[in-house]
């Protein structure tokens, strides 16, 4: 039972950040807002990366977010998409480490995985899954479907941090003792 | 010509980062300090990329550099290394874009061939060329060879700042009329 949280979601791209921004009272989440950063407009690699750390900072002081869930794909085409996708996450990173926000990255099929059911659902399910949940208006949506993929991060996390630790994996016989110390016979 | 000009050179490894400055008075370069930030006693990874801003931030305001250089690989054994990395370099290159300060990237390649004529050239030929170049003395290089890539990388970029345009590789022909003026027969 989460009694009051501000979540930010982020989906760091190098074209299109997506963000979205969710207020937890009482175990109800509700949107805050959300939004995209367009970044193909800026005509080289550090002006992208400064308006990354720029906006996300922005953001971050406006909303007051308790912790950062970030959608971070593991594997990519090639080395070079990966760098730059580091960088582009490094500098969103930079700016909630700046304020220390706690940071959870969320492998896409896991987002789609929490919201959905199914990890390979489009991004048009994810949106429309989320449409539904928090009862978005079309308006809301339509301009914005990339921003959707931050408030999916969001969701995701809150998801995951309202689960009763017992539901989660186990990382070894040592953690699921400490975790069910009822259940140990004396 | 160089009057007055404080770089900082940065070598961001994920378990080790490099960094010096140098100051150039008259056109002529003076090591500030050299460094290391050690990483690998860091228990996860945003306490290291956390440690990397930080630092770089406290190195930005206690030197006030005017330019950064980044050593910058852009190939890697993985695409996992390259996200990493691109991380490291993503919070560095953050904190110098949080003060507004021009960064450029030199390929490893690019600052051996630069400092000792070879692009091949192992991490003590460059240590013991800026050890003759600077007059750094023993004690200043032994703990800290790693330091010496941050140093190397500041060096490059005083080069590179430092040789007339017009020796510069050509981006194409109309930059080329752009820096022969005088040569245009009218």
């Amino acid at each position: 039972m989460i009694k009051d949280k501000v979540i930010l979601g982020i989906d760091p791209g190098t074209v299109i950040m997506g963000y979205g921004i969710i207020h937890i009272t009482d175990n109800k989440p509700q949107v805050v807002t959300i939004g995209v950063i367009e970044l193909g407009k800026y005509p080289n690699h550090y002006m992208k990366l400064k308006k990354i750390y720029e906006r996300v900072q922005w953001i971050i002081d406006a909303y007051h977010p308790d912790e950062l869930a970030i959608e971070a794909p593991f594997y990519g085409k090639n080395v070079q998409s990966m760098l730059k996708l580091g960088r582009a996450q490094g500098v969103a990173m930079a700016a909630a480490l700046n304020r220390d926000i706690p940071i959870t990255e969320y492998a896409p099929l896991k987002i789609k995985m929490a919201i959905t059911g199914n990890g390979q659902a489009s991004k048009e399910q994810v949106a429309n899954m989320l449409k539904h949940i928090f009862h978005l208006s079309e308006d809301m949506m339509l301009p914005q479907l990339d921003a959707t993929d931050g408030l999916a991060a969001a969701y995701c996390h809150y998801l995951q941090s309202n689960r009763p630790k017992a539901d989660k994996e186990y990382r070894d016989w040592n953690d699921f003792i400490a975790r069910n110390k009822s259940r140990i016979i004396k």
